[in-house]
């Protein structure tokens, strides 16, 4: 007999964009404590609660590359604060700061995560590296979001 | 009969680089001006012509969720920014010059904008604040682009 | 007799994210030189191997649209930095050391590369503008990525 018709085409591919997950949140005030994460409560994006405000990490559920940036300003006392993945200090910033002066110190990075993996932003030191400011009119924030998703395809 | 040959491969899958809108633009000199948006007029990338160099508005053409950072030589005076969005001061920058210094500020955000949204950059004071620096050996710039687009189906 | 079966489905279509190119390095320690690439050595993310740590470039294979910043911790001297393309400087950032301060400086451009295209930071003066410091609990960071892409069909 006659050969079979053709096989139905192939699925449309998959769409980065079905992938989203970012977060844009800053600080009302100053942060009294040194040794927790830093609990960002101005939420300027966190539409998929990735972020979570009550702890103030960043939790993974969608694994692949992830941009993270922070941009703190710097007055009363010094800062130096670690971004930390997993209870690992992934980078350090350290601003000095000196009498009258204010100044803006910022970081960012790219990192693999893996579903569960938790991000987040705390001062590497003690009440003396405890100088982010924040105020009605004194921003200091901290964003991230996914780059490039892991496909089904094994992307 | 013989089995029919394979169907035809799927269609690519839409991807977010149909959906492209970015800017990248810097500053050939001081701005004398604090009530007006700041007019980014060296180019770095604006092809989409999103970032209008005549009015220093970026307007939103596509909608979707879009990343904005900015950098700024901090010379001659403070300098307090802000990033507008729609009339509205989403975050505000701070650094305080101190005599024979130069400082680095930097600020960035995500943001979900709707067509025609229109955001810049604009100093939050008056001359006093006005201390954004640039001549042919200091960039102080602005850039956005579009992170996750609105896709057509729903996403 | 009858026809054959169906052929097999077609593969699914492709998708933007196999377009992959990013990296994210850092300084263990003061860069010495001042007339060469800056040559960053810890690699928070470079799976791609398009950023070269022997060289200290970037070294574009994916064409389209890329993003780069970096964050420099300034200290014992300024901070004069540029990020070249092609033996080109695109933009300079300058940060004035003051004794006993530590600054942060940072900077960021979109920009559009063609294959083969080369990109690096590097100081843009002389050992008097040699200040970007690193140690084990200060980092200075480069990073960049692709964010829109050259794709098949002309977008
Ligand atoms: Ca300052
Ligand atoms: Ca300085
Ligand atoms: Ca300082």
């Amino acid at each position: 007999g006659a050969p079979g018709s053709p096989g139905l085409k192939g699925e449309k591919g998959e769409t980065a964009s079905r992938y989203q997950s970012a977060f844009s949140v800053g600080l009302t005030a100053r942060v009294p404590y040194t040794n927790l994460p830093i609990r960002f409560t101005k939420i300027f994006y966190n539409e998929q609660n990735h972020y979570d405000v009550t702890t103030g990490k960043f939790r993974c559920i969608l694994p692949g590359v992830y941009y993270f940036a922070y941009h703190l300003t710097v007055y009363v006392a010094d800062v130096k604060v670690s971004l930390f993945k997993k209870d690992t200090a992934v980078i350090i910033t350290y601003d000095k700061y000196q009498k009258d002066d204010v100044d803006q110190a910022s970081g960012s990075v790219l990192l693999r995560l893996e579903y569960g993996d938790e991000v987040w932003l705390q001062v590497y030191g003690d009440e003396t590296d405890n100088g982010i400011y924040a105020d009605n009119v004194n921003d200091s924030t901290f964003m991230g979001f996914l780059l490039y998703p892991n496909l089904d395809n094994g992307q």
